[in-house]
């Protein structure tokens, strides 16, 4: 039930006339050469119905079935397989991937919209070629040509699969503590040895062979170094060779994500090979974790999407009551999408969600001018990813879930029903707020680290770069841009109010940064909806201009006033939240 | 792992020094003579060790091993049947009922503090023993007195279970479309035909019998009407005698409450008994329904308690990180709850939890007193029972699901394994947003009908009632009572300005009514607050006072805010919402 469809023309609309992506691609010579906007709508089109038609027809069987541990083998669910070799073959596992070395070499502006279908279509599946692209991505960052040309290739074509083992018990989100070991030995090459957990992916049999990133300790040191180490050996002639010391101890039991395999993985004296520099593991992995975070939090836009077409097609169905004043149409019953509470839900799981994707597309093209561009450009944006990732991870899987909850309620009883399909969503979109970092340490890294951490200098880069362009918007009045400015410039007087008590309050930026992540998030939305709603504004087709209308009006008068209670909650600081002795908890 | 605790201290806090349940209970003869603080104290602490030591051991794998529907039975999990009857021999199904026909005669007051110890350590075993006692109530306010002596004693003793059957897949939110009729008989019965869905235990094996409340249509009326259907008639003697036409069509696969048999009914030419008047089976179910709805409210509460329970427990255990300015023991890794984020997801648990008992405390105080008492004291009770039900229901649940999450985010990649438990939470109690009426449905009952059906009189009347107990608290600050009393007024400038507008507007009660009920559920917590603090400021025990001190200034700080934006949200009403054309969602 419910078939996915992509919101195609929503999709083309932000490329091309928000922001603009043709000018960003011809300005690029790699991007010029690989992309126009033709090529892109047809990548678009394909995706959409690999989405639709290959990968969430195993959605539901893939939740109720799930996967599993038998012998030393890791089972997916019927049906993953078939998809998988589908998927890997189209190449949509290195859509994003360098063309040199078998990617496709497409912008990852366009790949966020591939993920989303992807993740739209099914959360579990999804994981498995996403964290394949991101352990590809952080080898062609940090690793030797050698190891780039034995194993990327494989990564790319989906012929093999990469997974990132980070979490042991004792070390989570403080990853200081942990224990696994890394030998050198005289070949150059290192042996492994500990034990991980919570490790997505760590093996399965979708592809012949896993590339695990390890992080582990050199001896004497308590640096944390990166190493490459692939479940089955690769010899020098890049055939698989005798097995490595990489087993699985055992499969996690999850709240969702049923079909996707998180392991506790062993490592046994297993062969790795360095990746970057000894002791420099964790930024080299903050390569695979600032993509796999932006992947993440798609994840949550990709499940707020799926939650509104299923929410929306039923509320259009289900008839129950009639209208407050009298049935439109004289019916003894009608759809219940004319009672406005549930009007409400929709409206406010849509506007999150199109606003949502607007973020997504935003922070792809400056990943695009991070890697692409020169000079004060390159700089600009990676100043811009910094700022952006860690509210995208978090504030796109927090309206996941709300998303995934709101719809559901729409359901009714229905809704909590497993058939119905939609409490697979909640469940199986939980997980994106709390893995490659919790919300709350995303949120500490976007105030502490990158808005106090250069004492606000990006965040007003960026504010004052937005302030600008609103000014610029000629169909928008300025009342509602008076809505949006006054608000920027609230944050950063908030903001910078921060910054001067950081010292003096150590405790605070902990204690208050949900809820400046928070007000961020809901003002950069009301940003995007007022762009949207002038870049919509003279479209051919006026239904569709009439709805970004609506929207954006929706969500000024209904969701951008939050702003202001976080920014007042941040205001407040941390005294109530400190001084409450730990024993009386 | 968490074994359950009951907070004993602060509910006799509530009972005794909140709410003076004493003075209550001398006040009312049946009452004065059933309890007394003593009498309620030993029955709490009793209480605790069947919630603790009984019901919340078989929690864990009656989610695991759910309900399963074998042959023509229907089989509760490991342990239920066993548990059950200890709960029925302790006469706890019947502790409010009549004690003339075998009840205890306990105020509802105290029985909400017992129910919320039941749900805290199970959710799915709890409901058996809540639609039993539900039933009862029903029959006993609307029944024959034939019907009550025969049925009432075998219901309070737990021998026998209830069941309340409403929806059909036709008929959901809106019973008028129900199918099932019943066909008067010679004998003065009724003969039942028809089929119910989403029954919570519609059949089980914890009893020999079910005792159905079947709404249903008399021949050529379209007026619905409510009777008992037992699943196996009962003769004169009052003996089991050949079974009804009562049959188990399927059982429903569910999100959560996996040990609650969720069933399919059919009823085949089932002998019924009338309750109530024909064509007015609604007015009889609502008696059984608004007992559920403040019942359902409690199993978010009690989910809350037992999440705060847990995720306070792991934040004492689990270390990581050091604390924000370095660690107060010099360790190289605190507690969690060293850290801002964490204290702030704890305390927004608890004070939730804390203000929504008091909640659940003075709704079940005024339901005592709409049941005992006299005259004024009687129709004020109603009144503000009426307008505090949907409350309690939809506020307590909505913050129950909010704990169950905030909790689960709490443990980090733990709280998404199934063997933790938290998501068992996650997954038991959203349904309680859901049924007896979803959330929405609750806040147009409080917006539609009891705010505004009377032109806010017994908003007016509550609101000035706890203006004039807010001016009498002495150790509360006038600038706290004026964030109480500002808001209070407020909040009937707002009700009043949608009672002066709803009919020129039909729409706005439906759109706007989510918004009205979450602000007037944060700001009477918020008054429960400034009272808890004020009646605990000359408490025996120090650190108790502090504690509540401490609360209440995190509350009106952090979450007593929220009053204002939900209040701007139905001042915004709902032309943004109702304008945009079917059509574009």
């Amino acid at each position: 039930m419910n078939p996915y469809q992509a919101p195609l023309a929503d999709m083309k609309f932000l490329l091309e006339r928000v922001f603009d992506a043709p000018t960003t691609w011809e300005s690029i010579p790699a991007l010029a050469e690989a992309v126009d906007m033709d090529t892109a709508a047809a990548i678009m089109d394909e995706a959409n119905k690999i989405a639709r038609d290959l990968i969430h027809p195993i959605n539901r069987n893939g939740d109720e079935q799930g996967v599993r541990h038998q012998g030393d083998k890791v089972i997916t669910p019927d049906g993953y397989k078939a998809v998988y070799d589908q998927y890997a073959e189209g190449g949509w596992v290195g859509l994003c991937g360098e063309p040199e070395l078998g990617g496709m070499g497409m912008p990852k502006m366009l790949g966020v919209l591939v993920d989303e279908m992807a993740y739209s279509a099914c959360n579990a599946f999804t994981l498995y070629g996403s964290l394949t692209a991101g352990a590809a991505l952080c080898i062609n960052a940090h690793g030797t040509d050698a190891l780039k040309q034995k194993y990327l290739p494989n990564l790319y074509s989906g012929q093999w699969a990469g997974a990132m083992d980070m979490t042991e018990p004792q070390a989570g989100s403080d990853l200081r503590n942990i224990r696994t070991k890394a030998v050198p030995q005289e070949d150059g090459s290192y042996l492994i040895s500990g034990s991980k957990i919570f490790i997505t992916g760590g093996d399965h049999d979708l592809t012949e062979n896993v590339i695990h990133l390890v992080l582990a300790k050199l001896p004497d040191s308590n640096g944390i170094s990166l190493f490459l180490v692939p479940k089955i050996n690769v010899d020098d002639n890049g055939e698989l060779a005798e097995t490595n010391g990489v087993t699985v101890g055992s499969i996690e039991h999850k709240m969702g994500l049923k079909g996707s395999a998180t392991c506790v993985m062993n490592f046994d004296d297993a062969k790795g090979y360095l990746i970057g520099k000894p002791n420099r593991g964790l930024v080299c992995m903050f390569t695979m974790m600032n993509y796999e975070r932006l992947a993440i939090g798609i994840q949550g836009l990709g499940t707020s999407q799926a939650a509104y077409q299923m929410a929306a097609d039923y509320a259009k169905e289900r008839t129950q009551g009639v209208a407050a004043g009298g049935s439109p149409t004289g019916a003894l019953s009608d759809p219940i999408l004319v009672h406005g509470d549930v009007r409400r839900m929709l409206l406010n799981i849509r506007c999150y969600t199109e606003a949502g994707r607007a973020l997504s597309v935003y922070t792809g093209q400056q990943l695009d001018l991070a890697k692409y561009g020169d000079g004060e450009v390159k700089s600009k944006a990676s100043r811009y990813v910094g700022l952006l990732t860690p509210v995208a991870k978090a504030f796109l899987s927090d309206r996941g879930l709300d998303a995934a909850i709101m719809a559901q309620q729409v359901f009714g009883g229905h809704g909590y029903i497993r058939e119905t399909g939609i409490e697979q969503l909640v469940r199986d979109t939980r997980i994106a707020q709390i893995y490659e970092g919790t919300n709350g340490i995303q949120a500490i890294d976007f105030l502490g680290r990158k808005t106090t951490g250069d004492n606000v200098a990006a965040l007003t880069e960026f504010v004052t770069e937005h302030q600008h362009t609103l000014a610029t918007l000629e169909s928008i009045s300025d009342e509602q841009k008076a809505q949006i400015s006054s608000r920027f410039e609230a944050l950063l007087r908030v903001a910078n109010s921060v910054n001067d008590n950081k010292l003096a309050q150590p405790a605070l930026i902990n204690a208050c940064a949900v809820d400046f992540l928070d007000a961020f998030g809901h003002l950069v939305y009301g940003y995007f909806w007022v762009l949207m709603a002038d870049r919509a504004s003279n479209h051919e087709d006026a239904q569709f201009a009439a709805t970004k209308q609506h929207l954006a009006q929706f969500y000024l008068a209904k969701l951008l006033p939050k702003v202001d209670y976080h920014l007042a909650q941040v205001s407040a600081g941390d005294a109530t939240i400190m001084t409450m002795d730990e024993s009386l908890f």
